[in-house]
């Protein structure tokens, strides 16, 4: 018989059972709820609503039971609805009636908000410290890499020279970013909802904050409605983890274009590709194809709860449930990302001498050409103008910048002078280009040596139990 | 080793394996593996590239395989990656290295895609059986309801008086709307692809149209391409389907307001409603919580796999591999909240009082005054304000229309004659409105009779397979 | 004064009016909404409602205000809230009281739902209309280049040569696919809702298939509850919309790859690229960038009308009017990119001799080579073995399969005759997909003189009005 | 002539530059692109690179077209693309070729970056500003309506009696964490991109701290790519706004339910409603309806930016100039509700007596009952069955629990004593809950405290400029 069954008078149908339980997927909050309930019991305890054996007896025995989950001993049955009554009822077993004093001054509505707060608190640690992994890892290729120069891209199109290590800081840029939306996400998760009741509070004599203190949250919230109705919390890490996807998207996508053929920059590891059922000589960036196709599941998640929790009344509704497996898959697919990514890049070749010579004969110093006209008087719109029919020039003539004479440029514009020829290699664009941030070798260094301090920072505080 | 490995010096990193595999979710395609390598094998040897015993020990094989699992007793193991290759190898393992040859003139890409085409169609065939359950489902209801008046609303106001039956009709067509929808992604999941091999085509001597013909296919695609980085047969069922979770998000929402106990037109049976942990009185409509919940996860879907093809270069990128989870999820989803819902609506009672009461003195008559001015040459603009005006007089007065005199309402205008008083009354307003497809008993009795005869033509050729 | 404030005590509060005010974006169905007022009158005055007179004098009114509209000399004033208020109103400035008889039977309820009718059905047109065009375009293009061959990817890697032409077909099926799914649209747009009135029918003796007639629909919505708070006719130009996006923006990407400097495989013309504000020799992508980007919008606008859609109750919300600006921005939005890419693409230069060399010692025969083995015998995954071996063993040797003598086949397979060397060229292995779909030139003849078939078909009846 | 036309021989064809222009929609960044255009100039004079003659006379021209645009004086046309064009090309035409310095050492890459921070900074501040007020309007409600009553929903069904007052509340503790998301979108705003150039940085000597001074940036951009291709300080301004829109419809959605005539709990205002054009006495919550539909909008243009950021190479691409349309609409749709829903709420007639009616009869102490057993010793689980069963009497009875005698209660359990008469009352149920955040009256006051005090300390630093 269902523990709420008092009133009723018929047996739930069997459909209805299969459809309502959650079981199949909130087993995996079982050491929350486990963790949760000894907490609870122990505040019981304390504030003498349960005596000191009593609470003995039901921690006995739920530290039993999650030995017995931990140990798979532990017996689901699709008839016991969620994780919560599994485990209550199991202890009934146990110790008999008293166990269902577990339950007293709580509800599933701000238990279930409990466990879900410990599982997001948890895992934006773990994510936290994948981040740190990753943009270790980026950090480090950088710096073995530091000389490489590449074309840079905009439109997909040559723009101009840039480092390597340069394009791969971007990326650590972005996870620090990343990195603080998580910060964000564990402050709003760092709430402690037990005691809310069933949405109004509770009239036993209760110890919240000896809860929270139990527990390791820093805030109780304010308003029992509030907590059991919140879900920002879980919104706002499908949100920053959808953003996060996009960023490893992005880097799936330039590893991808670079290890075609056409671009040839880089090859990936054996260890870290796949090959095809009917071509023997494929050799393919699964891996890669994986991560930037997932950014769609989770953007997928990320709609699926708001499409639910819009317009619900307060407090809480069944709608809510659907909380959950957009949520682990979550977790499941963006910590799977950031490992197979951080283990991936160390292990890519990259393939100094096709990044180098892409950079030659390919206009993409014509920006430092219109500057130095630039720097000598002409307002920039006309050296722009003066260099884009150079460059229209070399085209009909088929040749590149770098093979024009002195003559050929005085031509066009008596302002150039033997030390333009300098201006025409990539080595003297990429060195130019001193300014904060930018991606001459000396603010690349500088650049990477604040990262890598940025980080060690972070590394400390960053992993909550 | 892995059946592409020639090439590789290295063996997969593990997890890359666990990260690339798909077997998790992609035993679900077995049986449409199994008969799509049947009808394959069966071509092979009707156009001599297999020998009649070759294509017979396959054939055995497969059959073999295809009742091992079935029992259960099929091993799946983590680094056979997909459900394609642990067939395969479990083929070698049975009858030797011919069991290879059952991927002649196939890729993994054609065959992928036909197996998915085949679970598609299949799966649409089921739910257009359900689609016509839960029409026929509302349709009893209504017919077993007919004359009972409930008040009309529109901004959730009382508008106008109806029939109930009235009301649950329009989702009858809601559904028939959506059963066009599926047929329409059935005819699109209608195409044979196989032959396409990796993308490009076979040079072995096939014939498409024999495994077509064996499969119950109308149409081959017409390029090798589309026909293995075609995904929008899914992308189709997933919008077929999120609409159709609108529809019952809709209906969900109605009968949990209907059975609140402001509404409390209706009351849900104890087989379909569930209690509470700790509020000993609660009856909640669980379950149609849920499904309006559900609707987040199944537009969610839609929008994860938006997300992943956009952008996609041709022809099969692993990507794509994203596409089925959220099918499945799809599948089980709309088609469990099809199954209950239809199970659910004819345990509902009615509080036929509870309706009737609800349109007394609530106002929802005074178009048909309005109407009735109209009707006698005042402008309908001018007739609106009158009765504006008189509703407003009744609040004052703390009346309600029913209650007004004749001489109070010809006070407001003459026009008003002693018929007028007919027309204050829910059961005329009702009888009134027989403009086609209006709340008119008559009319609603006239669209249950075209509904069914709909239906009944549509059960037929709507379920393939 | 509002035309519905009798009952009112206080104006509307100008924030609201102007929150609530629909007339910034709904202004766009002004020719709709006289084409259903006329419609609407003319049968009022055969059903005897109104006189032919009183018909006459509005129509003539509703026919000046049409010329006003049209030439720019009407007034829009933000406190008439929607087009069909601006519309009457100034019938009414214009002819009298008479004016509000257009009204009459008829609510704002199911005159936007007729409104948006006619505007998705005529856009529905208009999008097929360009559907065609795209395709005609792209067959052209595919015929005069008819010879070139070309690299096929799979996972962004060569997989096997193939005809250009065969590559851009595909896209011509994608879009016959979206053409089909407008089709579907087309035909649940193509039903009258007026005389639904605001949800329960109308008390009028009105003729809704004169209506009907009239405006050109098939059919009568069946069911007034329904006909006033359908959407999927608008969701599901959302989702064809979106859909259609995703495969312009596959089209985009790889135009895109293909004018990188590292594919080089095309040239955008001057007229259909862009420069750099700094960069002088730049020249970008910006229009398919564009179209790849805007995906991203339909993509939105489907998901916004699903959220507000959900779980709404019957009969009209007001939620509903946030169905048109993402309707009108799809329509816009998809329109331009069809018609921008039909086009930019006659003025593509592909760059032959690119293409071609692409595909010269890049291993896309291998499989040519393992089916030469599978056709003498060898089963198919052994053969894939052998020659991912030989494979490796020219990346070690730094050489293509071109350059392979026969004995250094033989060494590998004994199953390998003088014959196989004509199965490295791309040629050979080009001609050898003769499957059906498949990439031979003979296959792809005929796959065009197909399409071109079918779509002169198709180009008859799609346009609706 | 396009400023950046010099290697082009073929003007760009007009429906090129239709759909590739942004100046219909980033006119709305003038203000922005004129603060950070002086901001530079000032910085390059500093830096020796203008002399200062020259920058006084940009500066002054662009004074002059911040007052053209301002006064509505300023000629937009169609082939200047976008808003930075339209300003300096004007500026050429003020001031002569010399305008064309402003771009010296800045390209529009680095630019539109930073005009679209100073907007989202600015907007973000003029949000934070909403909320609070909202949050004020919220608290000033629940205090001057303390003392009522009225039923507390789970699964919209009766749950336990709560104050009016902490159910508000509860609102204003979710907009608290939206200012805190919105905070961390402010600081993840405050990153000045200028200097970065079209990607990698600029060979000017530029002083990028002195810009970020002067335009009251906190930090610069650490590395030029990153600058110019991020856009996640847009996507968690969209997933911020959509969040709190979440939170809106949940509010709206309640206000609906509540002045429903079911519900009768509230009456809106008229300067908050409107009518119909058909029914008379209606009175509409459409304001509500709308805040509540546009949650839609709000969702989709955060699913837009995350389609089309998906996947996309470094550094810029076209394809983020769709970023802005959907920024903007959801600026203006937030900052509109918010607005509305603070303007409306003080105008709500609140109906006392409905709400404490809805408490009565409705078993909503039956949890009060329980614990008063499980107080007295009875496992809680039992009590819950027991009471459960009371229910179920007295709905056979046709009784409510307020009508049980004692003795009538002893039957059922022996624990019950005379002072259980005073549990059966929603006063003491609603004050027994006095648990930290409980609805207890007490702690409601406290909970009001504590909230004045936070957002008096939020005013302050919350608004920048």
């Amino acid at each position: 018989m269902k523990l709420w069954a008092g009133r009723f008078r018929k047996p739930t149908a069997a459909d209805t059972e299969e459809f309502n339980a959650s079981i199949q997927f909130d087993y995996r909050l079982w050491r929350e709820d486990i963790d949760g309930s000894l907490a609870h019991v122990n505040m019981l305890a304390a504030a003498g609503i349960l005596s000191e054996t009593e609470a003995n007896k039901i921690t006995g025995g739920l530290n039993e039971i999650g030995a017995e989950i931990e140990q798979g001993q532990f017996k689901f049955s699709s008839d016991r609805e969620d994780i919560h009554m599994h485990i209550e009822q199991r202890l009934i077993e146990k110790i008999g009636p008293l166990g269902g004093k577990v339950h007293i001054a709580r509800s599933r509505n701000d238990q279930v908000a409990l466990d879900t707060h410990l599982y997001v608190r948890r895992q934006t640690g773990k994510v936290l410290g994948q981040i740190t992994t990753l943009q270790h890892t980026l950090i480090c290729f950088a710096e073995t890499h530091l000389d490489i120069i590449m074309p840079g891209y905009t439109h997909l199109q040559h723009a101009q020279p840039i480092l390597l290590a340069h394009h791969l800081l971007a990326y650590v840029h972005m996870l620090q970013r990343d990195r603080q939306r998580f910060m964000g996400c564990l402050e709003r998760a760092d709430m402690m909802p037990l005691g809310a009741g069933a949405l109004a509070g509770t009239s036993f004599p209760i110890d919240q904050q000896l809860v929270a203190d139990k527990l390791g949250f820093s805030r109780l919230y304010e308003n029992s409605l509030d907590a059991v109705s919140d879900r920002d919390y879980i919104l706002e890490f499908l949100a920053a983890a959808a953003i996060c996807m996009v960023h490893l998207s992005r880097l799936a996508e330039e590893l991808i274009l670079w290890s075609s053929q056409e671009f040839g920059f880089i090859e990936l590891d054996d260890a870290y590709s796949t090959g095809s059922s009917i071509m023997p000589q494929k050799k393919n960036p699964d891996i890669l194809e994986l991560i930037r196709g997932k950014t769609g599941r989770v953007a997928g998640h990320l709609v699926a709860l708001l499409v639910t929790m819009k317009g619900l009344p307060l407090a809480y509704n069944k709608d809510m449930q659907e909380d959950k497996e957009g949520l682990f898959d979550t977790v499941d697919t963006l910590t799977a990302c950031l490992a197979i990514m951080a283990a991936m890049i160390p292990t890519i070749k990259v393939n100094r001498s096709r990044m180098r010579q892409a950079v030659s004969g390919d206009f993409s110093t014509a920006t430092d050409l219109a500057d130095y006209l630039a720097r000598r008087g002409l307002p920039f719109r006309q050296a722009h103008v003066v260099i884009g029919k150079l460059v229209q020039f070399c085209l009909d003539q088929n040749k590149v910048l770098e093979e024009l004479s002195l003559e050929e440029l005085q031509r066009v514009s008596p302002l150039f002078k033997p030390d333009v020829l300098e201006f025409l290699r990539p080595e003297a664009a990429v060195a130019a280009r001193t300014s904060y941030g930018g991606t001459a070798p000396e603010q690349v260094r500088q650049q990477l040596a604040r990262l890598k301090k940025t980080i060690a920072l972070d590394r400390k505080p960053s992993q909550p139990q």
